[in-house]
């Protein structure tokens, strides 16, 4: 095999298991190359990627040898995203009744889902999830990126008890904004006991669906190691969590003079590094 | 930059945007190369990818011309899969009541998800779908996937009417396992008219949901070029829905002698391919 189709082969097997330990020994079988080639073609890929911001490769030695990719996002493509969401959310006739914004459509397309699920990732790997947990339904998609760039599962909780689940665990919480008392459940094989969870919604008001969420990880003996909104408001000012990342704030929503006014949330003010 | 690491480079960029019109002249620029070098590297790409079974790239010729990277997925890989898959959902204690099996754990997680994602996208991106199309909740990781590898965006059917999503449709259709009147509604914004949709759904039982989906379709002026689904029953035979794609079929679920039969679906026997 000549060393580029090989370079090839490396690149694509990394970024097809971001954040799995894949094994040298049977990279050199499967590419029949030695493992000091490849390790001069993950010299080359490590240097590329950390270049571009693109991410990092975690060589572990021993006798069990491997590589691990952990993904990234360019400061500047981050930049650039924000400025596209803001253009494109700060448009009048995405206000809904309520103080509402329809994101929906931002929250469908591949490109938008690859970035947020690659900043929601590069900010929480260091703190080691192995789940990512959300609630139904527009959630979902982020939760499925992010959990894709951290190789772990994702599980939703339901706002119904569907009983094709099996046994499960409800919890009431109040909704912050309308103060009304909701139900989320999760099944009980869906989450192990003592599970590192990430917490991931698309949109926060006041954090009482966040603060459920938190709940349903207690009554699973889960810690959680963060939670991530893809938008929150900025009012209310204090919130029923104490501790989220916000990748955008909804500063204002003025239904009269149909004003729109989308800030960047505290992702972008620490950095995006949160361990 | 050297030669190898400018593979490493546009293999990224292909992987990264699956299904995407990638420019040659944009490439050029960002790469600091001549195009005749650029179109040597991809001949590589695309020789590897097209041996190792991942996908292939379409050159697009003439003033704007670019690459497509369009996934595939190895016929051994999918063998491989079908394997893993019979016998970890044919344990007994996934049985449900009501003749239903536990398979939320396996769709959650990523490399399942990616597998299954890479699964429907080869067998229908020569049908150009344009939306992936689901209903909540149990599909959506696969819908997600899908249309990650068809790069368009996917679109939620919700069973309740929110309306922070602004003006919907919906529509009644009968569940044709338990004879249930239900709906869906699907925000009027969500949907293109003349929109290329596939309908993406984790089980199938009679085909009432994928029937309320096409008819949910005809309300937006939008034409279903497929409809796949995780695992379809083997009873009742005749289903509501006339054409579907089955990459499982549930052959038995029997409570009382706790045995699961699973079958490869009919994704299987024609070869993985939709056009």
């Amino acid at each position: 095999m000549r060393r580029s189709e090989r370079i090839v082969r490396m690149t694509r097997l990394l970024m097809n298991h971001p954040g799995a330990p894949l094994s040298l020994t049977e990279m050199a079988l499967a590419f029949d190359a030695a493992k000091s080639s490849l390790s001069e073609d993950l010299a080359i890929i490590r240097e590329v990627m950390e270049q571009d911001g693109e991410g990092t490769l975690h060589t572990q030695t021993g006798a069990g040898g491997g590589v691990v990719y952990t993904v990234d996002i360019a400061p500047q493509r981050a930049t650039e995203f924000a400025t596209e969401v803001r253009e494109r959310l700060g448009q009048a006739d995405r206000i809904l009744p309520g103080g509402y914004l329809y994101m929906t459509d931002l929250l469908d397309e591949p490109e938008v889902l690859r970035t947020v699920g690659r900043m929601i990732a590069s900010a929480f790997t260091a703190l080691v999830p192995d789940v990512v947990l959300t609630v139904e339904t527009k959630g979902i998609g982020l939760a499925v990126m992010a959990a894709q760039y951290l190789n772990c599962p994702f599980v939703v909780a339901r706002r119904d008890h569907k009983w094709t689940e099996g046994t499960s665990v409800s919890t009431n919480y109040v909704s912050g904004s309308d103060r009304r008392v909701q139900t989320m459940s999760l099944a009980r094989r869906s989450l192990p006991e003592g599970a590192r969870v990430l917490l991931v919604d698309d949109f926060m008001k006041a954090g009482g669906t966040l603060k459920g969420m938190t709940a349903l990880c207690a009554e699973f003996r889960a810690t959680v190691v963060g939670r991530a909104v893809f938008m929150a408001t900025s009012e209310p000012e204090e919130k029923l969590v104490s501790e989220y990342v916000s990748l955008f704030t909804l500063a204002k929503v003025d239904e009269v003079h149909h004003a729109v006014e989308i800030k960047t949330g505290n992702y972008f003010s620490s950095g995006g590094r949160f361990a």
